[in-house]
């Protein structure tokens, strides 16, 4: 059966609507996106025109190119800004740009997507932190449909900082089991095979199949692979949709869950910081 | 066979000295313990022996209680002291210190135990912290027997913020893949039976017996229960011993390679900020 991410993703952008119209100020959300790829100036779209429709206050940094001073400007002037309250910055950057120093230049008071130390330490340590959108998305997803089950076992396929890491935080927080793959692991099928939930997180096709997985498995998928005919996640879709008892389909899955949380945590961060 | 905590000590304790002996100013290390336990008091002095053993500056603060705002005092003149490089605070601190509060006064660049936020987040992110000396040294164990194998499917039993998280991030940088179990895991003994290396760290005698790991595995107890007539590991040793391929003796395993680490951690500190 299909986990439904679009449903999922206008639950969260309606609750977040409806809280953001009993406010007096409007929460403010800034992006910055800095390349040329098509679908991520797609997808920045797409973030400003959701932003607006829960009605955000929402300002955009969107060029093909930018040096390194310059991005640092706008973030602080969007640190220092009262009308702004979350930031989030599209990675990758040009190569050009030192990330780390861009991450760490969002003031954590405004890091909605956690990519800064702070929020990521304060993550690990179990603190009061914000939940990078992707793996509280994907957490989330499981929550709607109740197959967030304490003891669950679990295997994350991918170990990325933006992903499969603190994806595991969420899910520890839920008292599962969690065994994190990666492109080292051997024998991957030894473990996915006796998993109740896998996460797939890695952005290569079909790393996953109907021989892989149990019968009663529930499979996460944060994959984006955009290829000429389509857009596809990490797992063997067609070859799991009729064998597993949960699947998120790509595109409809993780994707809008994602950007609904974005919403979610930056009207947190209105909250924090305004209170 | 035993892992020798004690020879790997001796190792890095000697090459730390002699390193020592070549430099002009001391590395300084101060150590905060603030309470009545016989066994941690104990513990305390013999870090101040190592660290007088290997030409380190020493300072101490050893009381049974101290209130909040004298502790974050002494952390401040210690992380103003030149002659100081690491700061280690012994947890836990009597109820009523806000021992976040604590973890976070020390500057994250004489964190050396990296209890603060700015350490964690880094380690996490794969960028260059502190690592905590409990999984660092339940890592070097493995390194110095040539048991830190790319692929090793590794169990992790306990999941706190000291051992059991870091010590995932150490084994992920090895290329292993690590399971993290924890009180709620079901059938601990599934995932232990199938593992190359176990790795405990919870506080609970007898946990793991010679029916839950296989003859092959290699296990790693940082566990220290106290107890009238001796000091245990979480593992059911007697039972283990004759049974596995390698395992860590308690005493003499983890806890002294531990202590060595933090004079290792301190001198790095002290290249890191003289420099």
């Amino acid at each position: 059966m299909i986990l439904d991410g679009r449903k999922i993703s206008k639950k969260i952008t309606e609750e977040v609507k409806s809280k953001v119209e009993s406010l007096d100020k409007k929460p403010g959300l800034a992006l910055i996106y800095i390349g040329k790829d098509e679908s991520s100036k797609v997808y920045s779209k797409m973030i400003v025109k959701k932003a607006k429709s829960v009605g955000f206050n929402i300002e955009t940094v969107i060029e093909e190119t930018m040096d390194q001073e310059s991005i640092l400007d706008k973030i602080e002037s969007f640190n220092k800004s009262d009308l702004i309250h979350g930031i989030i910055v599209q990675f990758p950057l040009p190569k050009d740009i030192d990330e780390e120093k861009v991450r760490n230049a969002i003031d954590y008071r405004k890091d909605v997507d956690s990519a800064g130390v702070i929020n990521t330490g304060n993550l690990y340590l179990g603190n009061d932190a914000f939940i990078p959108c992707t793996p509280k998305a994907m957490t989330r997803i499981l929550e709607e449909y109740n197959l967030d089950n304490e003891g669950s076992k679990v295997v994350i396929v991918g170990r990325s900082n933006v992903v499969g890491k603190p994806l595991y935080e969420c899910l520890n927080r839920k008292n599962m089991t969690v065994t994190i793959c990666h492109s080292r692991t051997k024998n991957l099928r030894e473990h996915t095979l006796d998993a109740d939930i896998v996460c797939t997180a890695v952005g290569k096709r079909n790393i996953i199949s109907s021989d892989d997985v149990s019968r009663n498995c529930v499979v996460i998928d944060a994959g984006i692979n955009v290829e000429a005919d389509g857009m596809y996640g990490d797992v063997d879709y067609v070859s799991l949709e009729n064998h597993v008892s949960w699947i998120t389909p790509v595109p409809g899955g993780v994707g809008p869950v994602t950007t609904a949380i974005l919403l979610e945590n930056t009207l947190e961060a209105y909250y924090k910081n305004e209170a």
